[in-house]
């Protein structure tokens, strides 16, 4: 499991540069196979970044080597990139060389109350600005995602009830600088009025209870009923009008819906419950959202991938010409499409 | 140019994540196409992960449009990565969108004299820890290279005479925080004798004339007649060996042996000097460096590319598999193989 691995090279001072809700359970093989993305892309970017080698094993049986664990290698194209994301229609991944950034000794995480989606675009630039280097994480949650996760989870927020809510996560190698940072971070921003309330959780037993409110917003949807999933990248000027758009079209023909996730990587959380499964919202929601989302040139899958219920949909946020290729190369490393069949590429 | 395009993101506040030598006169389609490195890439990354998107005119004339400028998207497979290093043999690149991080508003540089080469490695592995995230480059240069920048060039060295030497930057949000993690570093590298001499420079004058002593050495080689350059990517634990065993084997036969460059990132220039080309000593050195390096799994180009020179040596690099799959997506792309001819693949 990826948290097996962090563990292990956390022995040399070192961490996995990458941080799922999942990481109980996932594996890096799998991680690397989807480029899943995460708590902390913002800082360490993504795995096609970090992702120095690795090994697959091809449709005819040939083991591809690519399992050098070396920064620079321009040496010919580099073909180990196009298993990054495949989701194991190209080969099947069996060895990984990633590179592992050092361990921070110093974490802190702020929980904060901000009046508008504005405001947050805001205070993400700011952090940016003063927290500079520290800033590992940066996710926001709207009032009806806290709302769904304490309520059916029986969580409690430390939080006064607003319309939004970020997570911002410093990582660093000096205590006494990170907190000086992130307080007078803090300060300002409270003083200026972006930020109406907040709370630092410097003991990791806090910052673990802090960041279910976050991580448990999944499971906390589920309770209740059936829940519609999207995962999309969007330009953060137009980022959050889509769960106002989606909000408006479906009114109450559903218990809720919610938008939460990365705004520091513009990958926004889109979930949408009714009680049961209702294929009178679905219509309601696509192919609207995607269309949605092509307008604005933002991605319909940011992390989750396309899989089988996907694939048709890639047009969206891919051209024809892109596809085509995507089809070649499919035809160049599987001709008898025996990997993974009917994920990822549309039907031709 | 490349520093035009930074001076430009730079009124935004923002950096362009690449900075090189050639940054007056290189553009940004050709660092994309060349997959080019510098001198930071141990802090910003490569730019398989810089990126965006891009775009790209095909040999048969197609606008090929993977210019989205999300970080997050998995939709289908990543092939604006094959672009990144493909000199130029897959497509055209015309237009380019890449991730640039917030401008530090504090840099700072140190030059320091270390007696071994082990130390530069442990000097690197303390910089890691006590700098953290505010280190953005690490290079070394060994005294041969020294006594080449300053004599040929007429350029000073601010330190007493020393086997080798680093320079270390580092670059954050906030000068006090920054001045003090360099300050108790330099403090704990000269008390445990790691650092024999060290000089930091905070003004950018300073710094500016620090930088030439490493940034003039690839000019300042060619004073001596012929320059044989070799850019390669190699273990730490090896990494230097290269350089020794190299100067053993060229012994009187050529002017000099020096090894510089990217330790941070383990990446060498190893270059040679005679007064006018030899053939004597490049069979001197070719195949055996690329033997050598071979038998390390190093890359016998780790910045350069392979270009027209070396791309029949790209088996000392990468499987026959991988070649392999390389010449069948050259097809995808150029079936009639009229981009770039006779670069990167090697003859089949």
């Amino acid at each position: 499991m990826s948290e097996a691995l962090d563990n292990e090279v956390g022995k040399a001072g070192l961490m996995v540069p990458l941080d799922l809700g999942a990481k109980g359970s996932c594996h890096i093989g799998g991680n690397v196979a989807t480029n899943a993305g995460g708590l902390r892309l913002l800082r360490y970017g993504s795995l096609h970044g970090s992702v120095l080698g690795l090994e697959a094993v091809l449709a005819d049986g040939t083991v591809l080597d690519c399992l050098t664990a070396l920064k620079k290698d321009n040496t010919g194209y580099d073909i180990k990139q196009l298993f990054i994301g495949s989701e194991g229609t190209l080969g099947i991944i069996t060895k990984v060389a990633i590179a592992c950034p050092t361990r921070p000794k110093s974490i802190n995480l702020a929980l904060l109350a901000v009046p508008s989606f504005e405001g947050v675009i805001n205070v993400f630039g700011k952090a940016k600005e003063n927290l500079g280097e520290i800033l590992s994480s940066c996710e926001f949650m709207d009032n009806q995602s806290m709302d769904c996760v304490t309520g059916n989870l029986n969580l409690r927020s430390p939080l006064s009830s607003s319309s939004f809510y970020m997570l911002i996560e410093t990582s660093g190698s000096n205590t006494e600088h990170d907190e000086e940072k992130l307080q007078h971070f803090l300060d300002s921003m409270l003083s200026n009025g972006m930020v109406t309330d907040g709370t630092v959780a410097s003991a990791p037993s806090k910052q673990r209870e802090v960041w279910q409110l976050r991580e448990r917003l999944a499971e906390s949807l589920l309770v209740d009923g059936y829940c519609y999933k999207y995962d999309i990248s969007l330009p953060l000027a137009v980022f959050y009008q889509a769960v106002i758009h989606m909000r408006e079209r479906l009114g109450s023909s559903v218990v809720r819906c919610v938008g939460y996730g990365h705004v520091g990587d513009g990958n926004l959380h889109l979930n949408v419950t009714t009680k049961q499964y209702s294929q009178e919202v679905m219509d309601l929601i696509e192919p609207f959202l995607y269309e949605w989302t092509a307008k604005y040139r933002g991605s319909i899958s940011a992390e989750h991938g396309l899989g089988f219920k996907k694939r048709n949909y890639i047009g969206f946020s891919k051209s024809q010409a892109a596809v085509n290729i995507m089809h070649s190369i499919k035809q160049v490393f599987d001709p008898q499409g025996i990997l993974n069949p009917y994920k990822v590429l549309p039907d031709k």
